[in-house]
């Protein structure tokens, strides 16, 4: 029986779910996911996601792969995933992947978007999906602060605490703020992410932005400078693991987030 | 005791509610508001609304009116509501209104918008604020109809059977198809809609987009030529009461519905 590896892009909402990785006694969407492809392909299919989402963190663009002995095409299998996934997950794509393909290893470039609603008042609609800031927030007073944030830095202060890594260095190669309307738009793209930094270099650049942080301490926090300290990290729930890309062959381009926030 | 006319700009997300109108054994956002409002001010405060939206359809600018003798200047009412309201009803907006302002009565233009979501695999975030459509959508044939849709006309043929009303005449001032991205947002406009007038029309306008009906077919339909019927309502999870107008000085124009979908 051959087997064939898979690659899956998928959407979640992430507000019901533990995160995204498996754990005991906690729904994640990666349990939810494999209990769907084991009921398809009647086999068990363990699969490897790019990025472990926290809990309640969403996802346009997750991508996970794994194997199957299945001899579906990829676009069968996509339907019969999507009819049997809860309604807070789909899959957007399915792929068949080179067959040395790891979705985690092989990801060159991950981008997570974060949504602020700035506005008095709190959000009856997108409650679930949007940070809410009540005050005025200074836009270019975030922007100065996150153009001391790009580029190849030790982000060792903007992950959580208790989570040893072999290193904190990651290269981040875009950080962008766009206002549209009044959502204010955060895109983070980055080699690689420690854990719970979007949040935390989201939740800093609005302490600069309502005025609670000088944008001068930024500096300071990242170079672990005197007692600057991170802010407290931004809410997940504005949080999106937006798109992951792959060396160029590895894996056709995924679509776009599309238009969804 | 001397009572002030009070006006309500309320945003809510509708999934959970039976409709905008109180009614005995089911949960409503007027019975939520009105609960609200009578514990801040101490006694009863009933009000009515600007427009009776049904189960399930959201609004980002419904307005409401209603009289209390409470000394709370509005905008520390308007903290106060969205103190105790559920996290899915917000009021945007407290004003102190002329005494015989009447929300209801008043009204000069309602404003709807009908969100679609155009594309294959089903939407995991927002599947609960969009209408998805799997197939593509002809927007050139959808605007042809809605062209033969715009003005004053009966509009008998497109509403609910089984509610009569006095007149089934109103004025279509505006029928826009706007694409953005994946979505398909359609504006409608009128002095007055009849019960699930704009479901109705986005349904047809829909079915002829998808090919299922001629766009000739809609001229008929209006008339009451021939067989032609409309199509099914289309879903009210797509559906928003985004604002309505008044005369001028009768009513501060309340904000626009801001950017939030």
């Amino acid at each position: 029986m051959t087997t064939r590896r898979l690659a899956f892009v998928i959407e979640y909402d992430g507000t019901a779910y533990a995160g995204w990785q498996r754990q005991p006694h906690a729904p994640t969407v990666q349990a939810v996911l494999e209990e769907s492809l084991a009921r398809i392909t009647q086999a068990p299919c363990p699969i490897v996601g790019a990025g472990r989402t926290d809990a309640g963190v969403h996802a346009l663009g997750q991508v996970a792969h794994g194997d199957s002995a299945t001899g579906l095409p990829p676009e069968r299998l996509r339907q019969a995933l999507n009819a049997l996934l809860p309604g807070d997950v789909a899959v957007r794509r399915v792929l068949d992947a080179p067959p040395d393909f790891h979705a985690r290893r092989d990801a060159r470039l991950r981008i997570y978007r974060y949504v602020v609603l700035s506005r008095p008042e709190p959000p009856a609609l997108l409650r679930r999906y949007v940070h809410q800031v009540p005050g005025p927030i200074d836009l270019a007073a975030m922007r100065d602060a996150a153009a001391l944030l790009r580029g190849r830095h030790d982000f060792g202060a903007f992950r959580a605490a208790g989570t040893p890594t072999a290193t904190t260095v990651c290269d981040v190669r875009a950080l962008a703020i766009d206002p549209r309307g009044r959502l204010v738009v955060f895109t983070v793209a980055a080699d690689r992410f420690l854990r719970q930094m979007v949040r935390r270099l989201v939740g800093t650049l609005l302490a600069v932005g309502t005025g609670s942080l000088p944008r001068e301490a930024v500096a300071d926090i990242l170079d672990g400078r005197g007692d600057a300290r991170t802010a407290p990290p931004a809410p997940a729930c504005g949080l999106y693991l937006a798109r992951v890309r792959y060396a160029p062959g590895r894996l056709p381009e995924p679509q776009g987030p599309g238009p969804v926030l």
